[in-house]
């Protein structure tokens, strides 16, 4: 017997609505419990779980460890509020806007150690080895967001550059939670190390598919098109097309989103035509199919039985919204 | 043998000198470097070296836990600058007012990462445990600055709830850094309990002996006096003072920091002249030397041989001042 995504889910949001967290200090406490209650898609304690099934692990053993990557997530969250000045978090006021800097800051900082409290609820012998995974993607996840913040000011991003700072923003966390969950199901190293390049692939395939959607989004599903070109963020599409651009493609590249004289849709439009020009949507589109395909390649690679496989599948599917 | 407290601090200096912080994003690395190396008492590492050696256990093996309270303290420090809008930190620019605020967050956070990291190195048998103490006193310093800055806000806050803040944000960093010392030299729960009260005492004597010497302090030693007043800060003094005060004494506790008509001289002599009416300096001090005499009291209850005391008394009395 093993469950489904949609039973795990379940599972999973059944035992986080046990978590106890006081209720004083209020203005301590109040942003977890909001920031944890806000929904979200619940990727990482997810994917754990399923990790930690399709190695014939016991999947409630791993719950306490599926809430820490869930909490931390949402941590990361609360303090990137601050950094970016967002207002909005999943349709609602971010804690931030809501309670304020020094609320986020402070509540953010007893949102971690709650993540490290339910962590430490693993079995006493894997929990070594489980923190030593937790502390690296905890810190690698912090990596990224400085050099996420460091690309704002810098005048040229290579590919690779892009490529590393993504893999530590958003893959780092997708790949220690499949390790943990490996780890807790008591799975070999090889184990451990593949289920490890498989959510990498994934989250990286994840991520580039974010950036491409941004640009090339269906707008009959009432998604905003263009908002990381308004931004002048790097993305995926825009470090692609500066390293294959001419001198006037690039000088459009990079002057566009702060053109005066432009309306919105005149710069998305102009930035577009450049992306067009290059084929960066194709290219992009490439990267996503050659890094999907490479994750689920591996899932095959896995020591477990056909069945335990389907359900990392049908993730893996899910996230990059694919029907095969 | 065993180790002086002057010994055991170059213990500690010389392993926390070993700590490898990784160079880059520098932006992200370097205020954790900076705030490590810029000096401290380092109060709370040599407290939990000191409680391991008195129960009997090897303080080799308890540097990993030293240094991760140490690394955790000077993490509380970075974030509370900013929410306090402190510039100077030690006669250095804080991190907030040398990097600004974003990369005091972020940097503030993977030094929170990073003291869990040297915390996971504790032996393996000892983790569960240790990091069940940790999380407690983490959360518990996190509650004691909010209650902190919600008394800013408070009109009346009483001698109790003042006693708990300070507890929270001062004493349990103290108290929980002897447990796990204790806990690592595998110290009897009675010890490691016995070792927490005596922290706790200590610690609360630290603190209201920090109150009052900033409005009773000596001039001669060149500190200034009265900035609790003038920021019309909750201290001890200002807690009992109003417990004890008159309509009209109270009207002037409340209201002289900000009255704009008076030189800080004024304010300090006026608020002065309340406390010195009321006696407060007298009661402070009294509370003071009741908590270090039972903090004392509790060395002599623990299951250990004299020898091993004494650095804990010497600890003691150098934190309060005290000759004997």
């Amino acid at each position: 017997m093993f469950r489904t995504n949609d039973q795990m889910l379940c599972l999973f949001e059944s035992y986080l609505a046990q978590l106890e967290i006081p209720e004083e200090p209020a203005l301590l406490y109040a942003p977890i419990t909001y920031s944890i209650s806000g929904g979200g898609k619940r990727l990482r304690p997810l994917l754990l779980l399923l990790s930690a099934q399709a190695l014939g692990g016991d999947v409630q053993a791993a719950l306490p460890a599926a809430v820490a990557v869930e909490v931390f997530h949402n941590f990361t969250l609360l303090h990137d509020d601050i950094m970016d000045n967002a207002d909005v978090r999943r349709g609602k006021p971010s804690v931030y806007a809501r309670w304020g800097e020094n609320v986020a800051i402070l509540s953010g900082d007893a949102m971690m150690i709650c993540a490290y409290k339910s962590l430490s609820r693993v079995a006493a012998d894997k929990l070594p080895r489980v923190m030593e995974i937790f502390n690296d993607m905890a810190l690698k996840v912090c990596e990224g967001q400085q050099y996420d913040m460091d690309f704002e000011k810098k005048r040229k991003v290579s590919v690779v550059e892009y490529i590393q700072m993504i893999d530590s923003k958003t893959s780092a966390l997708l790949a220690g939670s499949a390790m943990i969950g490996a780890v807790l199901a008591g799975a070999s190293d090889d184990d451990v190390k593949r289920i490890e390049r498989f959510a990498t692939e994934l989250g990286l395939a994840f991520q580039l598919q974010d950036d491409l959607l941004d640009s090339y989004g269906d707008t009959a599903l009432g998604k905003k098109i263009g908002g990381d070109i308004l931004e002048g963020k790097q993305t995926y599409l825009m470090v692609q097309a500066m390293s294959r651009a001419s001198e006037a493609q690039r000088d459009t590249l990079r002057t566009t989103h702060s053109d005066p004289a432009l309306t919105p849709e005149q710069k998305i439009e102009r930035v577009k035509a450049v992306y067009d020009a290059l084929d960066v949507a194709r290219i992009t589109e490439q990267q996503i199919s050659q890094r999907f395909e490479r994750a689920l390649a591996i899932i095959e690679t896995l020591s477990t039985q056909e069945e335990l496989r389907e359900p990392l599948r049908v993730f893996a599917r899910n996230l990059i919204g694919r029907k095969r």
